[in-house]
This record gives C-alpha cells, structure tokens and sequence, in this order.
C-alpha cells in the first residue's frame, strides 16, 4: 500500500538489524488519516470473504482492527487480552504466545462467547514478524471452531518467517508493506507485487 | 448519549457495589458503529476547543480516542503506554496511576515529540471513576506544557470522585453516560442534562 510504504520510507527508523520503528505513525503516535486508508484497504482485500468480526490483540492491534472493521461497514473487533499467567476458566478460551523479541511467554485469552463458533474471522495486526500472535489467534479460533478468513498485517517483517509459514499453510494474507531488510539504518521495502 | 445509555441498560451488567462489566460492546468485544457514534459524540461537544490530538492510555482507550479522532477530522491519536517499573529517559515523560481497582501502581509513559509544547489535547478514556488515569494524563501534559482542552469519557461512575474532581477543576468534561449506582445487579444511569 503505497501511504503506507511512503511514510515508512519517509518518517521509519531501521534499528540494528531487525528493528522497524514505526511509533511515530503506528504504535504510540496514530496518523489517523494513514489508519483509516489502511482500513480501506484491508476490507478491499477481504470484503469477498464476507468476516463476521475482526480478531486483534491489544494493545497496538486494536486501532487497526477499528479502522478495518468500520471499513467493512462496522462490524464488531474482538481484542484478546494479554496477561503473564495462564487462568483457567470455561468461560474463557487461551493460547501461548512466545515473544522472541522480549523473551517471554504470553497468554493471550478470549471470552468465548465473543468468538462464536462458525463466525468468519479476519485477524488483524501491526506487525508480521515470526508469526506467533497470529497463529495463537488462529489457535484461538480452531478451537472456537471459527474460521480465519484472512490475516491483514500493517508491516511484514519479510526476513522472518511469519509470511512464509502462513503462506505455505494456504492462508490469505496480506500485508500492506513487506520490509525486506535494514541496511545501515534504512528500511529496506519489498516492491510491491500488485 | 442515547445509544450508549441504551446499551448499558440493555446489555451492560452491575456486579457487586461498583463493578460495570460492558466488555460485550465497549471494551473486549467492540460494538463498531455505536464506537463511531461515539466519536461523533465527543467530536460535537469539542470541536470548537480545536484539539491538535487526542490523548488516550492503552489498552481499551485506544478504540475510542481512534472514534473521537476520526469524528474530529482525522487528527493525531497518541496513547500513553502502560508498565510496571518507572524508566527514566531524556526521551520519555511519566506520571505515576494508582489502580483502586488492581491496587496497583502503574506508570504511564509517553515519547515527548508525540506530545508537543502548546498543543491542545482532548483526552479521551472508557472509564472514569477515581480520575487516577485521567490525572495522569492531565500530568503528562502539564509537564509538557500541553494544553487540556477536555476530557470525554465514555462510562462515568458517579458514585466515585473523579467526575467532581474534574468538574470542580474546571475541567470541560463530556461522558456519555453517568452510572449513579448498581442495585441488585441493576446499572442505575443519572438522567441526561443534555
């Protein structure tokens, strides 16, 4: 999405090697006009698939989910909520998330009730780096017996392998910028294909 | 605001003395258009104050202030992050909140450039009860030397301090709907003034 890929290449930051700094514009800092766009963008790619709700993650997830979710005219967003401990309760459906970039185990967790069974999920989130957020949302609606229909990400770090695994399992993703690399401190972008 | 008070008495429940559960619209599963009505809401009621941004704290605020900001042509949302332990940093301002709920100390920390000198913030939050966030928020921008130009909430409870806290301030204050009380389970909302 060429906004997008214009205000990472205009205001991003490459840190070390594996670090996309987008908070001016993303994750701390909103440009909501920049959100909006990309919500419009997401529902152009997914509103064929008809989804009954977005699915994120809190906290940065959220924003996004809102801006796709109005765009494909104002269904609901469910976030799963993060916690350290795992809570078992039959009201609640769980999954790990491991953070390779914090180190630690995650639990993400759900009301059931807001996931039904047989409802049609896209999974929204800012970034797409090893995949573990988004296959522990799918983890949570395999076992809500509810369908992914896609998976939209803001930034795919494409030297992980998050896109790939999900790909290769058959699942329509898209990601509206692909970092490919950073060099020096810059962003390297992914040409886009379409 | 009708549509929110509609869905508090229709859907939201009162557990115990001072618990008001709407995460079935508000904030776990989101109810899309009634958030943009929301927006719009608070987006009357400040426009002529001319926000620069909106101020909010993650995690549940972010769907809101993202609402209210949309509604208010599109300006910047910033929200303060979370965390357990003070971070000092030339880079970063923070403000101590004290959670009656958790009984916890939390620190909410926000990037100095996102929250600029002279800037009118509307801050905008789910709940407003003791005013600790709200507060700290308000810190944050008094350090900066940012300019509070409202606050809009979306649940008030009126049975705690914060609202007359804010209002004896000074404070223009917007909620959208005033909870005075749970009785045997039932939300008892304060008539509208408006």
């Amino acid at each position: 999405m060429e906004a997008l890929r214009q205000m990472i290449l205009s205001q991003g930051k490459g840190i070390g090697s594996d670090i996309v700094k987008v908070d001016m514009f993303l994750n701390h800092r909103i440009d909501t006009k920049l959100l909006f766009a990309m919500g419009e963008a997401w529902a152009d790619e997914f509103r064929g698939e008809k989804p009954d709700l977005v699915l994120t993650v809190e906290a940065s997830g959220i924003a996004m989910a809102v801006a796709a979710a109005h765009a494909l005219g104002d269904i609901p967003v469910v976030f799963a909520k993060k916690s350290n401990t795992a809570v078992l309760s039959q009201e609640t459906v769980q999954a790990g998330v491991y953070s390779f970039t914090h180190k630690t185990q995650n639990t993400i967790r759900i009301e059931r009730k807001y996931l039904p069974e047989g409802s049609r999920v896209l999974i929204i989130d800012d970034f797409l780096a090893d995949g573990q957020a988004v296959e522990g949302m799918m983890n949570l609606c395999q076992q809500q017996k509810a369908e992914v229909i896609g998976v939209g990400i803001a930034v795919e770090k494409g030297f992980q392998e998050g896109g790939t695994k999900l790909r290769e399992a058959g699942i329509h993703l898209k990601s509206l910028a692909i970092v490919d690399g950073i060099e020096n401190g810059e962003i390297i972008l992914r040409p886009e294909d379409d």
